[in-house]
């Protein structure tokens, strides 16, 4: 039996991916810190067309760089936006923490009536300061960070906020890039989720392609 | 300072995203047991239109359904689909696996010539008759998976088709299409992703919603 022909090279099928990705999409708008950070956010979803709704706030993409190296924390909302960073590719050794399953959320969750999600936030007061955070899941994670900061909770050095879904996810987006008081990427509309929040992330920690 | 108005309620968000997504997709063509898959998919990416894209073979849906449900394990090509799968779910307290991180996989990743996503499949041998495999990834792997197959390795129940991108997506997933030994569930084209596959998987597992 012969087997399939087919690219079997990791870095080869990354080089072409992103050289049909440049060749397809729109990117003329994005500059050089910025450009690589839409690229991989299309190569987590398959779909050129994505870049025109991809909103980096003026600083941002310096910010998340200059933070990484820095060693700043990565908060994730969900293990899978964890589980998605490629550990290889971080600056620092970064801690990537996600609270979700702490013993604490449940309770926590059912004192502010919020979701697990926006509950789990509460644990990361301590270290929030200039970290990088990436929702990629829950609207309530985003909405409740922004009244975290509304409250007076310290600022991370930028959020990329990317939840996916029909309820919450578009508005909750529009209200970070309204916010005004913290750097920002975020894609309008529907779409987004883990893979995209991580692969900004993976685009971020390093010049590497 | 006021907290912003949103829905704070997990089973609420979730009721109002699908009863969204069913007054908004196209979904005639999927009988009792795809329908909910099919949902679980368009939520997972915030695209009602790609209810178009996603194909499942005849009997698809009641055979992961029993699979699950007799206690099959389930095999994942990558961390993000093993993380996504929402354990409570599942009807038979169902492993989830995923061997990509075996210290013994870049060992058979350089005697396959090939991605350590495609050599961590060879892990599966031993418990691949009668599984539920679920690629969101990697194209090598589920190019892999039907290598193996051809060559006589044991048949999953069924394969969850999902891998994303440019180079070799498309590809893998049209040739599961073709394969015709093994049931499958593919979304046709560049589209797909851990998110979906673990989607699928945690709408196969349960009949609640």
């Amino acid at each position: 039996m012969t087997e399939r022909a087919y690219v079997r090279d990791g870095a080869e099928i990354y080089r072409r991916s992103f050289a049909i990705i440049r060749a397809e999409s729109d990117l003329a708008r994005f500059n050089a810190a910025e450009e690589p950070v839409a690229v991989r956010i299309i190569h987590a979803c398959g779909m050129p067309e994505i870049a025109r709704d991809i909103v980096m706030s003026k600083s941002f993409a310096e910010r998340a760089r200059q933070a990484l190296k820095d060693g700043a924390p990565i908060f994730c909302d969900s293990k899978m936006v964890a589980n998605g960073v490629t550990r290889a590719r971080l600056p620092a050794g970064n801690d990537v923490l996600c609270t979700l399953d702490d013993p604490s959320v449940p309770e926590i969750a059912k004192r502010l009536d919020n979701t697990r999600s926006a509950a789990a936030l509460e644990l990361w007061r301590e270290r929030l300061a200039g970290s990088v955070v990436a929702i990629g899941n829950a609207p309530t994670a985003l909405f409740r960070l922004l009244d975290m900061l509304d409250e007076g909770a310290p600022s991370p050095a930028v959020v990329i906020g990317l939840p996916v879904g029909f309820v919450g996810a578009m508005e909750s987006k529009e209200a970070l890039a309204e916010h005004g008081g913290v750097p920002f990427l975020i894609v309008r509309g529907r779409k987004g989720g883990s893979a995209m929040a991580a692969a900004a992330i993976n685009a971020l920690a390093s010049e590497r392609e």
